[in-house]
């Protein structure tokens, strides 16, 4: 059996050489969080995942969730391990000091969650969930709605969801059909969400719904949605604890995440829901939209998360299974499977694609503290720019990648990851909702395209191919030939992504639709490329530091640097071709 | 709802034109099997498979079996479908017509299987099985066991099992541990198999099972092992029935087959299993191998057909489905989904490889039927040699893809693809088997590398890159702009194989492991390029039948083919470099 261990050296690494958290406590002036004192935390917070989440992983994942008189009934085990968590401070990490948060940067907060996620992705969506509740309260909420839900969200004493699908609404929010009305000076709201995660559980003492929904005056379409904050237990005037009426109508029978429980909730059977609205009347969507950005770092993060549990596993079996025979040295003993040249193929891609995918996540994460902290506004903006331009990529790249990468999971373990008791085939489960949920990656494409590209008039992009080029041209500056390998495989790579990009925006003026069909090829073309930027960044880091590769780490990193190089940037090159041809074809779909 | 219906129009055009099945009927003198004749076959067989199977597979998924005292009891709708098959006389079409068998060419029979593995995978594994059973003893049995078994077997009265994997032997069958001895000249076997498919179930009124063990006597490695005929129930010398020593120990949960019973089997406890020896002493493996070939052509059917009941739920679902407006047209009104470049283009791709994926299995088909029933025995072995040079890739390449194929029919259908009940996710879960079971995919790679590469001194591989050659070179010829692009893109992605091919060549003597480092993408490579040559050959073949591609049929296999060779065909070409590169990084994983 393989038992979770966070990643602490490549983590370490990502947050001290491709992000710099050091740089950033000090331009940030929060120099309570530095290289020391996120290490330290990084190492409790395995420790706690190891002990408490990953061991009730496959235990909640076979057992499941019931729905009993309307309520959900977590497993024991999961209510023992939030009361932990709870206990331990862990849900405090996000959220602003005022209301009892240690409000750490993303850079940070990213590598914390994906250790949750790793070790048990039911349990941890429920905190990722409550981070967003969080956020939406502290940048719409009133005083009194900050007073009143905030301590209770950061400390985990309440758990928070999000409410925005229907059964006929589910990319298109427009056509909501949930309604808000005042009456007696309060919001009722009425209607049925689905696919609401932890829409109940008995982990937490309350629930807190952020709720879209259309009040009575609201116009058509996108401008005329509002956002409720609508708890699952309130306080009448007289103090009196008072049951909201809302309802779980039914919990889902899911492909994976079965220890999550994804609800169908109707709010108003008895036209007795009552809600609190967040921000202003029809702009709630814009509000939603806000921590949408950040959720989606997270869905990101959850991919590299379940990825990197995946390769524990498989690299922990292919230590131990013995089978078949080396045909290379003549040796006469059975040796492990780790021994194959093609296991350990398997086993590279699994590891080179996690630590690019890491590496772009932290680096994203970073640009978001610099928006968020800096004093200088255009700055800020630039910042801003750039992780919304990347958020798309680590939402959509990460999580197709990660059903890649627990398949290949399955695949070392041979006939036995078919096999549900071997822990392996959960993983390629939970990670199959990666990819849809938080706006499908086709959507992630086209937000690419359509908003992200054309940032600052095309600026932000051209930036940060400029930075790609440079590390190409550093690389090809090396006195290693590997590195000199990589920079000219980089340096091909942008030029297909320049060129591609080149053509989507001018076929975006003329013919969106063909634009639209080479979306999601150029999202992934991007997606690799940035990888073997981070990849090549990390090798160039190494080296500068130390260019006898001394230690096992520096070695390993850069020889995952080639693989992932000399693996995926051709292929990424190569794309070009799906981009600009795809739209030619798509008459044979009718 | 998604009904199946088989994709007619395509296997047809396969048979006729990838294939052609009246050459091959009119050259083995077999003229019942014509095209006419197929024709009503197939149509026979999707409406059998409409109606008793694939109506029946979602609730075999969801109930699964049961092991109650010993005996495994599979879904009460699965034992009345399986009486009408064996009714329909469906289990006859493989099996030689002395013995109750229509005998029909694997070119037919891979499309009937296609249809079954369609509909109800977990139903149609037994039936492939059987096929398999029904060879061996065809292939090595001696006249009381043919006379005895086949009639019973090809009538579909019994099935069929396959024994091999221990729990400790699963690639590596040279160290098996089960035994075989001699007692009052009867053969006594003992000892436990793991992942036997259909080893109990209670839809046929007899199991055999040819299980591998070792004799006392046996020599080390695989030249030790021998082949024996061990019957579920069988008569004495008095003629009474009797149960023979075989237990069912456990049935596996697994990720998917949920309807198909995975047993692990104890032969022998009390020493009183009675087998029969097929062949030669010691010589087992290799008449199992005769065998595998043809099965592993079946699994890659496998992936086929459930990539094609994926694709043409997502199909149904994508055109029922309203969400979102047509962003290029400036409709007012909400489209169905399948409007949406992007869900086009996911489609797309599962429809181009499907096409690609079944053709060249018909293809491989064909080559079999020659090589069995020409009268020259130069030609025979030159179409064996063609058909175990592309077998593994056939195994392999539509295996993987047929997990990646299930996986974008979830992404078509959104949310409701992780919710089992839409019936999307079932196929998703049921394809993982298929890379590995039969010969996982690393190992097919391997075969390809050491065994088919080289055959015939390396003239089989380079007489199907001739005539690759040649077809690129026929659409470099052609009229439509559209083929011209396909014939290049074939052209240089050939030039990537054939390097490629030479560098394995010269590394596999120098350093095998660095060659094997490079298996896997050259297996996929050349399964790519098979695939374009596939969609180039069809174009041609339309293209000379009627310039004006007037009917619908025509216009979406040009526009599928051009999008395959556009797609696919730049990646493959840019394999090469991880084949070749691969190799310098393993030593990142230890």
């Amino acid at each position: 059996m393989s038992a979770y261990n966070a990643p602490l050296d490549d983590m370490f690494f990502a947050l001290t050489k491709i992000a710099n958290i050091d740089k950033l406590s000090k331009v940030t002036g929060n120099t309570d969080i530095n290289s020391e004192s996120v290490k330290l935390l990084i190492e409790e917070a395995s420790k706690f995942a190891k002990e408490k989440l990953d061991n009730i992983n496959i235990e909640g994942d076979s057992k499941g969730i019931k729905l009993e008189n309307g309520l959900v009934r977590m497993p024991e085990s999961f209510i023992s391990s939030y009361k932990s968590f709870v206990e331990s401070g862990w849900f405090t990490v996000a959220g602003q000091k005022q209301f009892g948060g240690q409000d750490f940067p993303w850079s940070v907060l990213v590598c914390i969650n994906e250790i949750w996620e790793s070790a048990n992705m039911s349990f941890a969506v429920n905190n990722m969930l409550t981070q967003g509740a969080i956020e939406l309260i502290q940048e719409h909420g009133d005083k009194t709605q900050k007073n009143l839900y905030l301590p209770n969200l950061i400390s985990g004493k309440y758990s928070g969801t999000m409410n925005l699908t229907e059964p006929h609404a589910g990319s298109d929010l427009s056509d909501l059909k949930t309604k808000a009305e005042i009456k007696n000076g309060k919001y009722l709201i009425k209607g049925t969400k689905i696919y609401i995660t932890h829409g109940d559980q008995d982990m937490s003492e309350n629930i807190i719904h952020m709720v879209l929904a259309k009040l009575p005056d609201a116009p058509e379409g996108n401008r005329g949605i509002s956002l409720f904050l609508v708890p699952k237990y309130y306080n009448d005037e007289e103090g009196n604890k008072i049951k909201n009426d809302i309802k779980v109508i039914s919990v889902e029978h899911k492909l994976g995440h079965n220890a999550s429980p994804t609800c169908v909730l109707s709010f108003g059977e008895n036209n007795e829901c009552v809600g609190e609205i967040i921000g202003q009347p029809h702009d709630g969507l814009k509000a939603m939209f806000t921590m949408m950005n950040n959720a989606r770092l997270n869905v990101g993060i959850q991919g590299v998360a379940i990825a990197e549990r995946s390769y524990q596993r498989a690299l922990s079996f292919a230590r131990e299974r013995k089978q078949g025979f080396s045909f290379n040295k003549g040796k006469k003993e059975r040796v492990n499977i780790i021994e194959h040249p093609d296991v350990k193929r398997m086993l590279l891609e699994m590891k080179s694609q996690i630590e690019a995918m890491r590496g772009l996540a932290i680096f994203t994460a970073e640009a978001i503290d610099y928006s968020n902290k800096l004093s200088n506004l255009d700055e800020r903006k630039e910042y801003l720019n750039l992780s919304s331009l990347l958020t798309p990529i680590v939402k959509a790249w990460c999580t197709d990648q990660s059903v890649i990468i627990t398949s290949l999971g399955i695949q070392v373990h041979g006939g036995m990851g078919f096999i549900e008791d071997t822990g392996a085939a959960q993983y390629f489960r939970d990670s199959r909702i990666l990819p849809i949920y938080e706006g499908t990656n086709g959507i992630q494409a086209l937000d690419l395209l359509r908003r992200k590209l054309p940032l600052d008039g095309g600026k932000t992009f051209e930036k940060l191919l400029e930075k790609i080029k440079k590390t190409a041209l550093d690389c090809k500056k090396s006195d290693l030939k590997e590195i000199i390998t990589m920079g000219n495989l980089l340096d091909e790579a942008t030029t297909s992504l320049e060129n591609s990009a080149a053509w989507l925006k001018e076929e975006l003026n003329k013919n969106p639709d063909n634009a639209a069909a080479g979306a999601t090829p150029f999202l992934n073309m991007f997606g690799w490329i940035l990888g073997g930027w981070i990849m090549c960044n990390s090798s160039l880091k190494i080296i500068n530091k130390n260019s006898e590769l001394a230690d096992k780490f520096s070695n390993e990193k850069i020889n995952t640097s080639l693989f992932f190089c000399t693996t995926y940037l051709p292929t990424a090159s190569s794309l070009m071709s799906t981009i600009i041809y795809s739209h030619k074809s798509l008459s044979a779909i009718n």
